[in-house]
């Protein structure tokens, strides 16, 4: 029989580990430096919490958990199979399982305020990097666990925290040497687009067409929206919204003409124009007005934000936006926010094609003592001590086999430095130190070798 | 409707996080300085790769999961009903469930190491800090979620290994500032004892008899062993293990007069003296030797390794010990090894009960810049980039709503320090920055500000 990892799951080696590791350290020590305070929730959430949430499809894919014990007792098993005889899956999962596995942080995190409503102070920011799961066909790129990046200001209107999400997003970036464009839109400014085309009902219809611009093309998208009902005549004629262009005082300009007469397209170009504005006196650089930016879900109801990888073919690396009643799901209405995620597994992606990493990633241990037997082990023992205080990790291999063997070791672990400790070093108290890379070897006091390699 | 978390799981707030942090950061530091490499495996397993390993115990407490999409196909209904009515519930449960929630590291970690045998470089020596799932009926104390800390040296006999793993347990407990008693025996001793009763092959009902000396006292731990079937005569008079005292010099002194002569016993001494002499050269303290320690699960084949907290009532706070054949399971014998996991949840109580907490643990953010409006505001934008570039964490208060509000969220959330920026300090260059814990106030240029802060 052959021992496998779940489908769709993946396991983490060290180096991958450092990696990752690499990329949730920048962002949570960037989140810390604004103020984020960060909070976990647990992997199981009862059903109740999260069916309903994500549509109908999101349902489907949510793992739900076998209540233990006696699942199904002998007088419910005559309803349970009549639900499955009449293709009633939801209602029968119910009698089976009370809980299952976070999909996203967003809903947990709502669950979450309202329980901690008098622990928590207003405005609430918070940061939460843990894994979701989903019960996704698993294929490339797409996985069935998979970690979030998340951080939400709640509790306040005001768009400077629009304006810190967009700091932080360029200081992470930043930090990763990774260009990037942040894309910026405004639902507001897309609902009076749907009011010009008298289809305000279908402001869903309408952005989830033009999100699908740069992917089919302007004609498919006029063929879509003629689909959902939009008359021939505006979907004959070229969409105001579809030809917007220039650099962004320049489509600011040309949206001003269009649905500045608005009540809410004046709204969300006050609103836009504020972010621009305060954005440049952060010093913030290389936001893009993206007209077609939509983000998918009918759930942002003010800015709208989304990070490209410049020269790299990967999609959407961060995202967000400002959502309306957050916890009005959970009872608890009035509570709104603005919240970005960064998409973890494509960054890592493409750190690597574009080789970002720092150089020292790949070095997870600094030094390996060398073993020559028991009286050598340990004088290795206290040196290792000593160079641990100073911040030096090392290791002494357990065994004092033959040398090649032990500088194999070394060298599959890419430790860059070596020490050897025999009987003449004893003697001396100097030590060995080689480095790994050059070949080099110097013989060292302990005080030398810390200098070295600290 | 009312919406809570999951019984028996938790949400830990910003305080809590930044505490149990403190903690994972501590153990990962001194792993990482000892060489140890960090792995990750997912949240779920096949069942196939957990069922069985726990006992049945263990499988009843295995989470499952539904499988996704058609869980039970109309053909299988009858034979599903029929397994559910005979009493078969893990027949039952494998038809409408193939997958699991990892019940602990060591499981999963041994798949890894078969599925990797070729990434990996032997002796691997890896830490492993994640969630864990069990579905206990919820206690005090007793969590269906908690995190386990693991270190593990696989493919290495030698018992330097065992000694480094003791090394860091000193090293840890020591950064916590927390008081301990390391209690260290070989499980090869308590075969020995159990040969001298003639009784090789109830080693495991002896070894969780004397388990429990401290608990039941060593009447009721030997009506138990009678009850195993233990000779009337043996159990009458004083087990002689019962019966070992004195410093750790005494105790050895005993066993070799009480097992030295057989081969088993004198093996056991032998280790048990070997990573005695290697820990005092590594100087580590406060190991003792307990001959009462078994640690339950009939798991371990040479160290048995536990910790307890001096002065706090709470049990055994780190465990482990060194097993044979931790792959054998999976198909891939002859891979011995020795580990150690820290209870995360119980040192946190420990740390709590005796305050050693450090001081900063709740300053989660150092700088609140006061809101005065647009112009102040884009001035504080600059001037927080600037401190953060300096490694000072710190927000805007985002709406320039009235001072009382803006102080009284600096003063709920704990900020030590408040920046403000009016008119004034606009055309001087100079700001005022309040201390909030002594109610100074300092009029002071950017680079003082930094001065005085980092």
């Amino acid at each position: 029989m052959e021992y496998k990892s779940v489908k769709g799951t993946r396991d983490f080696l060290p180096l991958q580990m450092q990696k990752r590791n690499y990329i949730f350290d920048t962002i949570k020590q960037v989140y810390r430096n604004h103020g984020f305070l960060p909070i976990e929730t647990p992997a199981m959430e009862n059903l109740q919490t999260l069916m309903g949430k994500y549509g109908d499809e999101g349902d489907k894919l949510l793992f739900k958990i076998l209540d233990s014990g006696n699942f199904l007792r002998e007088e419910k098993t005559e309803e349970f199979v009549s639900r499955l005889q009449n293709g009633e899956l939801n209602k029968a999962t119910k009698m089976i399982c009370e809980k299952g596995l976070r999909y996203d942080l967003t809903v947990p995190f709502a669950r979450f305020v309202v329980n901690h409503q008098n622990d928590i102070v207003l405005p609430f920011k918070r940061y939460q990097i843990q894994p979701v799961w989903r019960a996704d066909r698993p294929q490339k790129g797409r996985y069935r666990e998979f970690y979030q990046c998340d951080a939400d200001v709640i509790g306040s209107n005001s768009l400077m925290n629009e304006v810190e999400l967009l700091q932080i997003i360029d200081e992470v970036f930043t930090l990763f040497g990774l260009p990037i464009s942040i894309k910026l839109n405004n639902r507001k400014i897309l609902a009076a687009f749907a009011q010009m085309l008298e289809k305000e009902d279908c402001l869903t219809d309408l952005t989830v067409a033009i999100d699908k611009l740069d992917k089919i093309g302007q004609q498919k998208v006029l063929e879509e929206l003629k689909d959902k009902g939009f008359s021939e005549k505006d979907c004959n004629s070229d969409l105001p919204i579809l030809n917007i262009n220039g650099n962004n005082a320049e489509k600011i300009a040309q949206l001003h003409e269009l649905i500045g007469n608005t009540e809410i397209g004046k709204q969300g170009l006050e609103e836009l124009q504020y972010v621009l504005e305060k954005s440049k006196q952060a010093d913030i650089k290389s936001i893009e007005v993206d007209l077609t930016l939509a983000r998918g879900l009918n759930y942002y109801t003010g800015a709208i934000i989304e990070v490209k990888a410049l020269d790299v073919e990967i999609g959407s690396i961060t995202g967000g936006g400002r959502y309306d009643n957050l916890t009005g799901i959970f009872g608890m209405p009035g509570i709104s926010g603005v919240g970005i995620s960064f998409g973890a597994d494509r960054i890592y992606d493409c750190l690597e094609e574009k080789n970002l990493f720092p150089e020292n990633t790949g070095v997870l241990t600094s030094v390996l003592f060398i073993n020559f037997g028991e009286e050598e082990s340990n004088h290795a023992l206290r040196l290792s001590g000593v160079l641990r205080k100073n911040g030096i990790s090392c290791e002494i291999y357990p065994e004092s086999v033959k040398m090649k063997k032990q500088m194999k070791y070394a060298n599959d672990r890419k430790f860059p430095y070596v020490i050897m400790i025999g009987e003449e070093e004893i003697k001396n108290q100097k030590y060995v130190l080689k480095d790994m890379v050059s070949g080099e070897q110097f013989t060292l006091s302990t005080e030398e070798i810390i200098e070295k390699l600290k």
